[in-house]
């Protein structure tokens, strides 16, 4: 069955990520060989600056034109590790149009054009595979769209943000602040010199928005998606916590809502249990966990990013698109036939845990206590301390909608013996 | 490109697995519609006991003549949930001659023959899938063969079975002894009646030689696989675990050699250190740690048994054999290229923790450290106790292989100064 042709792939990309995959390609040929069935080759790479020297790499492949790269006619699959929307989105609709098959580690142009690559990539019988843009080495796609394809997926929460756990488990595991945390993070390479992407939750979105998509068979666009940052995590939240027997972790989180009519999307900082297998999840490791009606729980744990991990399921992607092309077939598209309404985050339904700084005198929890019951959240547990005229006062709900809990804030803000409201956070994982 | 033929299905066996398969395919069958392309029709369910009621089963489609109905020739796919040798491998290689493909949840059957099965099915352009055979509903086959497929895999470390994890766990958790425990567990329909498949660590060893074939592209067939069950762990042996920081699992690990020329299979009980991430699977649950040279570490965690989730697995497989079928296309087969030779148990490297039971008088423990010396086995820690002439030696060891260490032990038995060996346990996952 062996076929002696080689395929041929281009790469868009010389970076940290296809570096590593055009090192693996050339060390690795022989396997990935028996493992596809035909050579594959590396045809051209396109980067920007084509004077920095790349070890391994054929000078002679090196463009700075992936335009015509990707035009050449003769190209069985590329591979586009560029990142950002413009120009990877079109030249992949480029390479679709000339024929070839795209693998991709692009999790900002999926989540925001998914739906028409995977068009583009359906009119042309062409695949469109993208395991690396999702928790880097994790194999998350495929079991989502693949193995779990007969079963019914109710929820995807995870911690797909390596920077963010880093920064956070930092903060866990010390005592520091956010800034000092980060200020690690970014002296060790964890985090970039703009951090806004990670550490405002954009990354997570995108990813979150590409994972309740496949899981829910149902596009979710990225402004579908809830965001909020872990900037405002305070040492004190992480004390909060504690005394609660949880950690704090940035999740996405996809979830079907009970009645199965419609599905969520967001990405904030949460309080989960210690006793949680996502609680343990250290460093810039990446976990999701997956709940579906069949299977019950499921985990997935790994490097979230990297040159080697994402490269690794770059080659996986690649292996899997050169056999259907072998084959005269194509994986599985865009799977988006349930078209379920997603939901804003208003009918989101959680637990909370909210600190406030009240006035210390008789008579406040009460009032306190009213105003929640009036917005119809039913309070779990009250604690309450204070000295000196000033108090504090830890309130943790059942669960109750995100509409009804920032009525209650509201209101309590208007409060005169509500001094201020300390932090609100979410509880999950219970 | 929806088609209105459907897809017709032969479900063998129809018992906890069968029953939630065939429930499934009713209730979601518009979901797996969508997903496959095309309906797919539950043609007919071969049974030992027709009698039995089968709620939601359409009677006229019971049969017990399962040759007759894998003979039938219009039949798309054979789901083979029987379990056992026979007449599940006869039925299995029928199908593929009748132009079937095959989705088989029998880990047993594949262990032992499952080179001859993906022949036969490559013979007649068929596919075999067997997702449910290793772990129950966690995605790994497919992530090995497939999300991997452009890595190499070093090492594959698991909790496969979920009996045997459960018992282990309710001795960790309470002290229990192994009795005890197993009493619990077949009460609490964990273990069956006759536990011997997996508390001697068959089952187990079965998933090791498919995991370690799909890891390593080798044929590892059963009887390379190591095997030694938990029945002799005690809770003395938790206890000595707990000093070290360790717990006890029985594991099926699955590994490389150092020099990459040669493959090891094999399945014990290890002490491994709280650490890990393998140290918290609790109860029933399984989980696979694997290593490869670009992804790194990653870990599939979920429930490994069970109707349900062993159906979400089979039909997973359902669905991805159906639109390879609808394609015209197969899946990727057997893949055992590289043929690396599977070396014996005495050449695998790991370390030890000893017990001896040893006299209290001076010079044992020169003695007894001469003898680890003589065999080239170098200890890292030694914790002598005793008490009125009796003593106990407890000898944690570096890295030595299995030959090494084996022989370090009849030598010491032959010391008259060691009255007993009372344990022997690796310890893995540092």
């Amino acid at each position: 069955m062996m076929r002696t042709r080689p395929l041929k792939v281009a790469l868009l990309g010389c970076g940290v990520v296809g570096s590593e995959v055009a090192r693996i390609m050339t060390t690795h040929a022989d396997d990935l060989t028996a493992r596809i069935g035909a050579p594959v080759e590396l045809a051209g790479v396109a980067v920007r600056r084509p004077d920095r020297v790349r070890e391994g790499i054929d000078p002679a492949l090196v463009t700075t034109d992936a335009t015509a790269l990707v035009k050449r006619g003769d190209i069985d699959v590329v591979v586009e590790v560029i990142g950002g929307i413009e120009p990877a989105r079109t030249l992949i609709t480029t390479a679709f149009e000339y024929g070839a098959s795209v693998v991709s580690a692009n999790k900002a142009l999926l989540a925001q054009d998914g739906a028409a690559l995977h068009a583009a990539a359906g009119d042309h019988d062409a695949d469109l595979y993208y395991e690396a843009a999702v928790a880097g080495a994790i194999p998350l796609i495929r079991p989502l769209r693949e193995s779990l394809a007969g079963d019914k997926i109710n929820r995807v929460m995870g911690i797909v943000n390596g920077t963010t756990n880093f920064i956070l488990d930092k903060m866990d595991s010390t005592g520091a602040g956010y800034q000092e945390a980060l200020d690690e993070a970014t002296a060790l390479g964890y985090a970039e010199a703009d951090p806004t992407a990670d550490v405002e939750g954009f990354d997570a979105a995108a990813k979150a928005a590409i994972l309740a998509g496949i899981a829910f068979h149902t596009r979710v666009r990225l402004d579908d998606v809830y965001r909020e940052g872990m900037t405002e995590v305070t040492a004190a939240d992480f004390a909060s916590a504690r005394e609660m027997g949880c950690t704090i972790k940035l999740l996405a989180i996809c979830e079907r809502a009970a009645d199965g009519a419609s599905v969520t999307a967001r990405v904030h900082p949460a309080m989960i249990p210690l006793s949680h297998p996502l609680a343990s999840v250290r460093g810039a490791y990446n976990a999701v966990f997956v709940e579906s009606d069949a299977a019950g729980q499921l985990m997935f744990y790994g490097p979230g990013a990297g040159g080697s991990p994402t490269a690794s399921a770059v080659l996986g992607d690649l292996v899997a698109v050169c056999r259907n092309r072998l084959n005269g077939a194509t994986g599985p598209g865009e799977s988006a036939y349930a078209a379920l309404p997603v939901s804003p985050m208003g009918e989101v339904v959680t637990r909370y845990h909210i600190s406030l700084d009240v006035a210390d005198k008789p008579g406040v929890l009460a009032q306190v206590a009213t105003v929640f019951a009036e917005h119809g959240v039913s309070i779990d547990t009250v604690r309450q301390s204070g000295k000196d005229g000033e108090a504090s006062l830890v309130v943790v709900t059942h669960r109750a909608s995100d509409a009804a809990l920032t009525g209650t804030v509201e209101a309590l803000r208007k409060l005169d013996t509500v001094r201020g409201v300390a932090s609100i956070m979410r509880v999950e994982g219970e």
